[in-house]
């Protein structure tokens, strides 16, 4: 299978949860129409993305809705099984916490961290808080090497530092700062500021 | 000003967040080296996002931090100002409340809406939650016409039809749904999942 670029996995998840819509809704095909008109795109589009997709079975220019979803979860991996933790037990990381979408694209949140006394203990959606001096134990211990790092920005850095040394090799950054890590490791920047601009440019 | 791709915004605003921890630390100057190497990609593709700017003063191939952050605020447009309310005091609701970073790149965040009677009237980050009934009268009275949507999924395309009913014209959508809207109401879709498959499709 080909490397889909970014753009075109985004578009793949976003028809993902069309078809969810559709199959919660038992509405059984979809054509490449009305993918276009809810994401305000191409038809052309749609059809070239699902075209790089296996050979699906058409009817009448329509797919059928439980099949189609089945390949985008087979070719985006969300079968293959990630284990993460978050890291950060405010706000942001109790939202990512409870967010059940995550299990089913594949992520798998096994315990939030924190270093504060009061949290750490409870528990958010099953998954339990811990103290963030646990980490490099568990994370070796349960072989996980993503981390969702939800902590203020001031204590990324410092919390970025701590990670590598555990071992962790990919970060989900959600604070607004560039990391610093060594070659081995991966970070994403969910840079919500640059969603922002992209979504503001014209206003 | 051309209009920038989505990738080179991204890009801008990662620039910008480490001008800004070097304007915080009084580094006078950085090298597209020193941009290349913290974002792990190739100089040449730094130094074309920097020529597309307006002509700054480089010196042995240096940029003075203080002009090039100046440069990309008013490239990127943070000084024209985005009145905007966040639907939803959930955890993401509030999350997105705290974060202080909005105001420097132009976008204030006047008050949250909720319909629960426990948070209304309270506030955070200085921000009161509202009764969401009080939204159509406020977005007409403030010119308010950017929504941050962050309610549950099941309630995001009823909520999104309220909003539109009330003049909403822009709505960041971070609930995992694709939202049904009119044409003359465009929806940035915050599509975690979509960014976090971008992340783990190679693990």
């Amino acid at each position: 299978m080909e490397k889909f670029s970014d753009k075109a996995i985004n578009r793949l998840t976003l028809y993902h949860c069309i078809l969810a819509d559709f199959q919660d809704r038992e509405i059984p095909y979809i054509s490449c129409g009305q993918f276009a008109k809810l994401l305000k795109i191409d038809d052309s589009e749609v059809r070239k993305d699902i075209s790089l997709l296996s050979n699906l079975g058409k009817n009448n220019n329509e797919y059928p809705v439980r099949e189609l979803k089945t390949t985008i979860e087979k070719t985006l991996g969300f079968a293959k099984n990630k284990k993460a933790f978050i890291v950060g037990a405010g706000n942001l990381g109790l939202a990512l916490a409870k967010y059940d979408d995550f299990k089913s694209y594949g992520l798998n949140i096994l315990a939030l961290f924190d270093n504060d006394r009061k949290k750490i203990g409870t528990t958010v959606n099953n998954k339990v808080i811990l103290d963030i001096s646990k980490l490099p134990n568990l994370a070796k211990k349960s072989e996980v090497d993503i981390a969702i790092l939800t902590v203020p920005k001031k204590y990324a850095q410092v919390m970025a530092d701590f990670l590598v040394a555990s071992g962790i090799k990919y970060i989900w950054n959600f604070a607004p700062v560039v990391l610093c890590v060594p070659d081995n490791v991966q970070v994403w920047n969910e840079n919500i500021m640059g969603n922002l601009l992209q979504f503001t440019y014209d206003i």
